[in-house]
Formats: C-alpha cells, structure tokens, sequence
C-alpha cells in the first residue's frame, strides 16, 4: 500500500497537521494537508500545506520567505493526524505566524481571559507583499 | 465577552487541541473538545476532551488512570486550535497513548513508508478494563 493511502484523510480529503520547532520544541503552528500536500512536503523537504480559505496548495513561506525546512514526518496512532519537525527559516527567532509572531499559540488563558504573551517580532505589513491577496 | 465565546467552534462546536508534556515538550496526542470540555479543563486543571466516535465527553484517565494535569491553555491567532501544556501522570514515563505509547505520534515517514519508533511501555490489555467499552 502506498503510503499516503495509509493516512486517513478526512470527508474533505484533508488532515490535521502540527507543526514544531526543531531544537526549541515549541509548537509553531496547526494547518491542514491534502494528499498533494503530503506528497510535496515529502518530495521537497519543506512545509506544503493546503489552505481551506483559498482552497489550493499553500507553499508555506511563498509569500513571506518564511519557509518551512520539514525534518521529520510522523503520524499518529489513528493515522488522521500528522507531526512536522520543522526549521522555520527567513528570520531569526523563527516566524511562523501571520501575525508577525515566533508562533500562532500567543494567546493564553488566565483567570476568565485570554491574554497575548508573546511579541511581534516584524511588522505584517513588511512582511507580505501589499497586492490584493 | 464570555472568553468561551471568543473560540471559533467549528460546524459542529468543536475545536481541535494539541497536548504538549511540559519540560520534554514531546507532542503527545490531538484531540478535540466542545465548549463543555474546555470549561471543565479549566475548572479543573485536568484535560478533558470530547470524544467524536463516542458522541461525549472524555476525562482523560477515566479508564486508564493517565490523567492529564493541566498547566497551561493556549490559542491560536485565529481563535480555532488550543495547545495544552500538560504532565501526563499514572505512569513513569507518561503514557499518552492508547497503545501504551508515550505518545500517539509513533510513526515516522522514511523512504515512502510509515515505520513505528516508540516502544509500548505498557500492554494496552492491563491499562483499560476488559469490560465492553
């Protein structure tokens, strides 16, 4: 069997995927793939992920530089749900959010509330280019 | 606002949820949870989540006795995934997993195959009871 028949892919023919930092072991960033997504991250050794909002592939880091080098593929135990060690490259720290921050987990919950502990480290308007997206 | 409120629940109330163990910062499993679930984990500080095949909630550890202690709870910038930083307890080393792995991502991609790379630390068999689940 193939191995991307072997990853369950859900109704819309996608699969949770979590992306972590290699080296710091921070959790940088929750997307989702496609077969073609898997089978480009795998083939190219960078994040390929498919983006639901534009509905096509989403080469992380096409428009920001802020590629993804993928060490490692994993899987879990109901075969629906994919781990990526990652570099995060083009800036350093890492940025892996759109918002300009290290990771998209900045907000945390504390006493009825959600507050954001982590900074922004370049400018989003710098970041991406200003065409219509 | 109610800060339940400002999770973007999916179609069907649900949200997906990284559990991250604190120091090792291994990614141990992804779950899901409804508003309930999320409400109850804070109250807590232990994780519970929703279980899709089983149409409930699920404390972690009701079977097993591996409970999740609950450290930290962390958003995403788009309000649609949570990261947990959790201790997983009942056994030494945590066992995350329902195969009596220390975590679900237990298989690794390489050269076109799945290949599993953790040992079961217990058999499954002696972790949940033999009763009808």
């Amino acid at each position: 069997m193939n191995w991307l028949d072997e990853v369950k892919w859900d109704a819309n023919g996608l699969v949770p995927v979590i992306a972590q930092e290699k080296g710091s072991k921070h959790v940088l960033m929750f997307a989702w793939m496609n077969r073609e997504a898997l089978e480009k991250t795998a083939e190219l050794g960078r994040a390929v992920y498919f983006s639901r909002s534009r509905s096509k592939l989403w080469f992380k880091g096409e428009e920001s530089g802020h590629v993804q080098t993928v060490h490692q593929i994993r899987m879990d135990c109901d075969n629906d749900v994919l781990l990526l060690e990652v570099t995060q490259t083009g800036h350093e720290p890492g940025i892996a959010c759109h918002t300009g921050r290290h990771s998209c987990f900045f907000s945390r919950y504390e006493n009825g509330r959600w507050t954001v502990t982590e900074p922004v480290l370049k400018d989003p308007a710098t970041i991406y280019p200003p065409s219509p997206r």
